[in-house]
């Protein structure tokens, strides 16, 4: 099965543009069951009762992003994530980007039906130079910022691990409403990743290395389309 | 030696800022070297010869922006690629991209330096109300699109198949001076990338379903890096 599969992926198909990806969902999902994969459909707790948002689609939805079935395995989510994922983005929540490319990434359509809003402040020029004179990341000092915000916050975190680690030394100023913590890369990404999880804040972690802006985009997004039926 | 690693990863250590990629891509290096895996440091043609760009720097950017040491095998070079990229570089082109995501991705500090430009034609009102109607995708009109241009381009496809199909149909009057070819995905992605590949315009693709908007920004990055010495 594996290799007829892959001999059709060397053929182009025609497919009309709006049925590429439920064609592309059909495929992730028929590998997930050739792989013994089972995706939690709800949470484990009774707080979920009423909650319109799965896990399954957000895990389904980076598998689609990146090709990479180790999500599968990689995706965590406390508990509470996805009944506060709802009230918040139901509530006009902010949603805070490490990177201007997870900015890019959100669906700003689907941000006007719910009535949220994104920003990221890394491209501002006095964060940058707050971040030089401190000696740390432009991520730290981003992070720092939403302390102005007068709405609850969504942080979405796909690069830096000191946005991470700046969200946990602030968490009881920022109280964040929801941590979305998958940065990449190989220099703190892991342990900053795991003092989230070690945390009582509400997250949806990739644990280990992996992650990036287009992963954490895609997880705003699959938490968004569960709620507007995009 | 990788459970020290592991242990390592567990525990935040300070570093400074301007110190964390250096830092990530000696763990890179080692990492590779543990894997028994050498990059290559040359193309293998002679026309290589006094290019100022190499292989292994864009290899080791991708796997630094997806932490997935797949890429160390996954990326074809055409033997003209990098000559070709450093032409077009060092001669103001435009490098055209398939997403927002990885148009925000590319370093616009590196672009300016080269006198290069970015473009991305997908959020155009006037592209999504062809694509409708022809019942073709975002992503072919942007690239047909493209014929417009008085200068030479650079194509960064990180998302979508038919961005790559667009610029095969189209070779003859498009005449691309390079190919990034890096969708990810499962319809079509893998057929599009080798159809680039079997044609005669040079390329950069990640062989297989893998790839995405940050691995092309990475992958323009990493080429533009080697020429203004960031």
């Amino acid at each position: 099965m594996m290799e007829r599969k892959e001999q059709m992926d060397r053929e182009l198909i025609y497919i009309k543009p709006d049925e590429i990806e439920t064609k592309s969902f059909k495929i992730i999902d028929e590998e997930l069951a050739m792989r013994g994969i089972v995706l939690p459909l709800e949470a484990s707790d009774k707080a979920h009762d009423g909650c319109r948002i799965r896990r399954a689609p957000v895990i389904k939805r980076v598998i689609h992003t990146t090709a990479d079935f180790d999500y599968a395995d990689n995706l965590l989510f406390s508990d509470d994530a996805l009944i506060r994922a709802e009230k918040l983005l139901m509530s006009g929540c902010v949603i805070v980007t490490d990177t201007n490319m997870a900015y890019a990434g959100i669906n700003k359509k689907a941000l006007d039906k719910l009535g949220a809003e994104c920003i990221c402040y890394m491209a501002d020029e006095d964060v940058a130079r707050e971040a030089a004179v401190r000696g740390v990341t432009r991520a730290t000092v981003s992070m720092e910022r939403t302390i102005e915000l007068d709405r609850p916050v969504i942080y979405a975190v796909g690069n830096a691990p000191t946005a991470l680690v700046s969200i946990y030394e602030n968490r009881l100023k920022l109280r964040p409403g929801l941590v979305i913590g998958v940065p990449v890369g190989f220099v703190n990404v892991v342990a900053a990743k795991e003092l989230i999880i070690s945390s009582d804040i509400p997250y949806i972690v990739a644990r280990g290395r992996k992650g990036g802006s287009n992963v954490a985009a895609a997880i705003v997004n699959a938490l968004m389309y569960q709620l507007t039926d995009r």
